[in-house]
């Protein structure tokens, strides 16, 4: 029996499929820095631990399909200060970003969907897209240019009778990039004139530098029946491992076709959701310090990154990645070889090579996604040994 | 801009649709009895609360796509107490058995495939179904025949060039029927001449009765390569909230073409996880009692439900569910009148009514599913108000 067609045409996760070599050079004894995936290393907020600690119910019973009542209010609220008007029944709690993103593109796509992206992408997004029959009709960007995609001709050049969805991470995985609001007021008309459902990941929607403003596609009244926006307490605040995350939209016919699945697959989880809610209520003064640290942390990694000879990145304006093209042909051999072959001193470094974050052939293989999600001592040492790691692998 | 057409084929669960006719009632100021839900009123073992109080990571991370170590190591040593040999690399963690369901149908199905179901089916196969394109050739069983459907010629009767999958709950949901060794290993057979995936559906595995072996299709060894087992912690250990389930495969194509789905949504939420592996590594004296609790509110409900005039119903043999004929024309019309229009003293009952549990057009229209959930004096109670809300009805 053969698997099914989709699952054949879908790959594993470039990010996730070298974890294998590292647990084995970990269980070796080596030391790696982990610049590979977005796993902060930023303390969880203690308001997490101590709501799921204050959980006394003595039968742990499923929520409700859309998601807690106190999570939705707590969500809405806290769009209400980013000045977004999601009611608690625009809110459809989910598994993380990831099921918004599953759960999305099946409901909006049919076999032979297009949906526009800017390459390279967040690569989970070609997961689900593959899984609901679908394809990426891409913008390509270069390092070169900042991964500058917001053009309204480009965007109007991908758009043919087959597409159904305009897909955009702003502040952007994996390159870091940030809409302005002209841009997002731009795509928003594209999207009306041509009948197109924006999906808005804006789960780093935080961390935005350099004095940029931060703006959501879920300000954008004219546009709110277009507007599909994705959110999670992931990387916000640090709690990767509680797999909370919601859709937020005011058009109601999504919202009711998202609820198919949602009672399909019952609920999120019970204790997570009540941990979330203390998450969504804490005080918007939590972020200027965890702000202020990844700038830093994206001055580091930048700084160190440009000792390496050969090396083209742009400054990121937001989020915590850095995407870059590395003096190698192919990104990963060389992941292959820090892991498996190479160290220094019993030490080696792990990155997300970006060739899988690209659909265009031939494109990306030189190049990787560095996540600046470990303190400034770890982060420096991960990049020199970068450094050195590219010296050793070029001069093999 | 139209939704998906899977999206538009599929409806909303037949048991959760009516949840805001219930919660209306309750803010009104009904007491409903719920038996229209398998949520326990059993507690959760305290060990689950204490396991995850004692989480003391400061960074909540994710967890690996596959699932912790721990719980995988804790599900294996599970299995090998009730004969099925799966290693922990056979075991991959899902979010509940909902999401086991939904990544094995993408997973397996193409569009146009066939599932293999006994009719009555738990609703949210057809929901999971019906997403990756596929539909059901159902094996029609009546309450007069008790639910009989593991008969050799009734299923090759329904295999066709597009059937990939013999979908199975045993011991059942909605009907409480429990497959013999003799009719596993039959089905097994069948499976393997006709090249076909078993999904087989043992979340109640624990819960069968008068004296009735507890077999599983993990333990044909014969049929290994297609046998794929559902697990889940939360009927077993009363835990539905927790949302943590997994599958169980010697199939190493599946498990492979399963992780590619499991790496996009990242992992399972860590705290549940660690819970759940407190659960798995309960020792099996714990289901002594709750084994008995169930058998002895079957009685109760069966007692309870043979007052009502006209109605039809098997005593159920396993799980804790009854499916009876209820002597009504339309049950979902019942259910909405007992919601909305009637209650006694204050008070009235729900159940989950069964056309939507059956995809030949037709029927099910006067059937229902009872959760024997709640204890002997809610449940008598409840079946109670079902009786009276039947005569009111009736008397309209």
């Amino acid at each position: 029996m053969n698997l099914s067609d989709r699952n054949q045409l879908m790959g594993f996760s470039p990010i996730r499929k070298f974890n294998k070599y590292a647990n084995a050079a970990e269980k070796a004894g080596k030391k790696i820095y982990h610049l590979n995936i977005g796993q902060p290393d930023i303390k969880t907020p203690t308001s997490y631990f101590d709501a799921i600690k204050g959980f006394n119910q003595e039968v742990l019973a499923y929520a409700s399909s859309e998601g807690n009542p106190d999570l939705r209010e707590a969500i809405s609220n806290y769009f209400k200060r980013v000045d977004v008007d999601f009611t608690p029944d625009d809110i459809l709690i989910t598994n993380g970003g990831s099921e918004a993103l599953m759960l999305l593109f099946l409901t909006l796509l049919n076999d032979g969907d297009e949906v526009i992206m800017a390459e390279p992408y967040y690569t989970n997004y070609l997961t689900f897209i593959q899984a609901a029959g679908g394809s990426i009709r891409p913008i390509t960007t270069t390092a070169e240019d900042g991964y500058h995609y917001a053009d309204r001709d480009k965007i109007e050049a991908c758009i043919t009778d087959k597409t159904k969805v305009i897909a955009l991470v702003s502040p952007g995985n994996p390159t870091g990039s940030v809409l302005t609001k002209d841009e997002i007021k731009m795509i928003c008309d594209v999207a009306v004139e041509h009948d197109l459902i924006i999906m808005a990941d804006e789960v780093y929607r935080e961390f935005v530098y350099d004095g940029k403003e931060m703006t959501s596609f879920g300000q954008v009244k004219e546009a709110a029946n277009n507007v599909v926006v994705i959110d999670s307490v992931s990387k916000r605040f640090s709690a990767c491992g509680a797999r909370i995350g919601c859709i937020g939209t005011k058009n109601a016919e999504i919202m009711s076709g998202l609820m198919k699945f949602a009672q399909g697959r019952l609920c999120c989880p019970t204790i997570d959701q009540v941990g979330a809610t203390a998450l969504y209520n804490l005080d918007p003064s939590y972020f200027g310090p965890i702000k202020a640290e990844y700038d830093h942390r994206r001055n580091v990694a930048y700084e160190e990154l440009q000792k390496i000879d050969g090396i083209v990145c742009a400054k990121p304006s937001g989020a915590f990645y850095i995407s870059c093209k590395l003096p190698v042909d192919n990104a990963e051999d060389l992941l292959m070889f820090l892991l498996t072959e190479w160290d220094d001193n019993g030490e080696t470094v792990m990155f997300a090579p970006e060739e899988g974050f690209y659909v265009t052939p031939g494109l990306g293989k030189s190049e990787c996604r560095l996540a600046y999600v470990l303190c400034e001592e770890d982060l420096r040492k991960g990049i020199q040994l970068l450094n050195k790691g590219i010296q050793a692998y070029l001069n093999k």
